[in-house]
């Protein structure tokens, strides 16, 4: 079971704005990144046409603590925080070297796909075997 | 039938990068932009779920003369440069002021949608009835 | 002086994701353009080449409601909500019809540009005689 | 010397769009970021403050052969085709495994960084040492 990934990242110049730092629009990108690259190494697709579930964001929040540049890597570390019957917490953090860069907490509730209005639905067996909340840190 | 649209737009900051202008790959949002304008005065969408066809692009071609900033107002000067029985070519350009920054040329084709691998399909009559192609100019 | 602006928008193609939906890292530029129409409507601009100061985020909280589709009409209720000497604080509601989709808040911080690492400096007059908090609502 | 360079990548959930597909303003991303690894291998930066000149695409010129979908992986070969007293051209293939799903041609400019209107200028000698024309494949 799968509660924490970290995921090394690389800054693209298409990412950057006038300001010369990393548009704040991209770090729930990069969080995002990682947060489906922590389901990859528990072997799962956070979109998997057989599992007709979707898992839309109900809430984000992010501190931003320094700016980002061109050509800077930095990791994401993402851990599960929560994990209720129909929604997932995570926490992340977007490190460069030994510096927090930001850190976030964002909320997925767990939806029928395809269906409007949308309605929680508990999380598939298939998903829960893989996926632990982190415990506290 | 509508064979040219003219969409008026601004810069916003996301869509600039650290040389201190617009991105060129927004360029082609842009356009594109401009062509579901078009699409709308002609009183369609280009995704429509009733009509059961997509229209992906398969070349894209575009140049630049000048740099937009942020915060410039432009205008995308779009027309449909020729209609065939499955694809529709546009020509546009992109102008701020009396100044073309950008000129580009598009081809998209009618496609079933959801059918992979994709297969150009003819342009449904609902359609077909709506668009024209602008002629030169 | 300005303290609140309605900013009018229409969703765009590429800011849907294979979801069907708007793609949650949107509504962050959503309300980044209300914030800058608010301060055009000022007299401003948060990029102000003479004005020597900068407006990066520490701090979004979004929380989203119900998804926005394709080519879906809403808008951008923007308000000050507080004012100190350095930041900026901002509520916003994103609302299709009469319904809320997604509500957020975030702080920006005035910082002299170009100079790092960042250190908040007081509002320049300039701004400060035309921006004001909206007050209790 | 580079002249060439390979460039892995996955496709990310945020470029996508509700065609089920990516975006295909995307793919002049991708080839970006393979063009700047291509620097980064040869010892470059393609945003060298020390430079003291940028490289603005005069055009870019693209065709699609066939979809790419969320998380699929995928590489592009780039290439230097050609590379004047002031401008380099690239050609691109996109590739998933061993299928080219898109295939470009771009051409960057060689200006003095902050000066507009633009003016082209000869490449540094620093810049010419490290990047040489591929020859014709």
């Amino acid at each position: 079971m799968v509660s924490a990934h970290r995921y090394p990242r690389r800054v693209q110049f298409a990412e950057t704005d006038l300001a010369g730092m990393v548009h704040f629009s991209w770090y729930l990108r990069y969080v995002e990144e990682a947060e489906h690259a922590l389901w990859r190494a528990a072997g799962l697709s956070i979109h998997d046409p057989s599992s007709g579930v979707g898992f839309p964001r109900v809430a984000f929040s992010i501190e931003y603590h320094a700016p980002l540049h061109f050509e800077d890597e930095f990791e994401v570390d993402i851990r599960i925080e929560a994990l209720s019957t129909k929604t997932i917490r995570y926490r992340s953090v977007v490190r460069r070297a030994d510096e927090a860069v930001a850190s976030s907490t964002h909320t997925a509730v767990c939806v029928e796909r395809g269906v409007e209005p949308m309605k929680a639905v508990p999380l598939p067996d298939a998903i829960r075997e893989r996926l632990a909340a982190a415990g506290a840190s």
